[in-house]
């Protein structure tokens, strides 16, 4: 597709990281970003699996815009249990472990306690497809939210997003149509290890292969969806 | 205005730099964000003069967003002179002098060598109005961009968004209704001096006073107004 990039540098990451992984692990399933891409979708398993994107942002890693990060999740029977998301230009490691909290650098993190929705920074991104139906919805959407929130970010990586909303840099996020669960995996635990909530944009429970995700602290959660319809 | 948020750190800021200039430079003229809000407009004329943002991306500060900068130029006969755009949270300083190139942390940097409009990364932003009619407008062109560009960057901050030309990081940006010649004052010249082009978005001539701005390579430049329209 001519807006979804795929550089060898994501096919080398990946295989690296699975091999350490294999190494250490060898019952552990593993979902990726290209061997899926080469081999077709995997299903995800009661087993312990390890969700990889080794290169999310692939866009930004081409030209060099500074939002590009390697999201690895752990499922264990189908939960999120271990979540990292590391962007090594801005040297930024977000983890989280499932009832031990999420962090940055080490360091503790949580989301805004922003109960305003028009006081809110919203995080969004337009997505890979470029056909009429749905840049028309994209941009309808934004078009609605304008008027309801602060203002809009995008950055470009779906992982980065969820961890801006886990440290409070943004209030609200949504997305539609990214890859598939290794956009998600790492970077959903850490929100809920921030005291963040995870959801399908519709206010349905978030299904990690459901290629739709929204994010925001508790207090956003309805304003949030009732505005977005 | 619910959506410009004013921060005491962007006076303390404008006044600290303004006392530094006028000790080494009493004849100069300044124009700034917070002192042009406090006395009015300031009218550009041909002596040296200092045109000062303290504080570019005030929203991303307030938020923790990392894409704020501190944003200086000088025109001397309305000519834009000397440009200094720093960003203390990625710790990037981006200067230009007219005739003597452009630099990010003291290397040369040059604009992107793209010249099809479909593999480019465009920046732009939503602005701060949010009536109808300018909303419409902004998600309009937005729409409209999405069937020709690889894909689209929000970082709030104008001056931020110019660097990123002048670095290649971005191929095109446009902004409509930004505050004043503080956020282009900088970016503007280092970008010219980084090889691209800074123009009004319909194609005339950039008037540094005219709250739009539209930058690229040379490539692209008319392939995008046209597209643009």
């Amino acid at each position: 597709m001519q807006v979804d990039l795929v550089t060898e540098t994501d096919k080398a990451c990946e295989e690296l990281i699975f091999n350490h992984f294999r190494e250490r692990y060898p019952s552990h399933k593993f979902i990726g970003e290209e061997t899926t891409a080469a081999c077709g979708s995997s299903e995800l398993t009661d087993d312990p699996t390890w969700i990889v994107d080794p290169l999310d942002g692939t866009t930004n890693f081409v030209h060099g815009f500074p939002f590009v990060c390697i999201s690895i999740g752990l499922t264990i029977g189908k939960v999120p249990t271990v979540g990292v998301v590391y962007n090594p230009i801005m040297n930024e490691l977000f983890t989280g472990i499932r009832g031990k909290g999420a962090f940055l650098n080490g360091n503790p993190i949580k989301v805004s306690s922003q109960s305003e929705l028009v006081k809110s920074l919203l995080a969004a991104e337009v997505g890979i497809k470029r056909d009429k139906l749905t840049v028309d919805l994209t941009t309808g959407r934004i078009n609605s939210l304008l008027f309801k929130v602060r203002s809009l970010r995008m950055s470009g990586s779906c992982a980065l997003n969820l961890c801006g909303i886990a440290c409070g840099r943004i209030d609200l996020f949504y997305e539609h149509g990214f890859g598939g669960p290794w956009d998600v995996a790492g970077g959903a635990l850490i929100v809920q290890e921030a005291g963040g909530l995870v959801y399908d944009p519709s206010g349905k429970d978030f299904d990690i292969t459901s290629q739709r995700v929204a994010a925001s602290n508790p207090l956003l959660k309805d304003a949030f969806l009732e505005k977005r319809q």
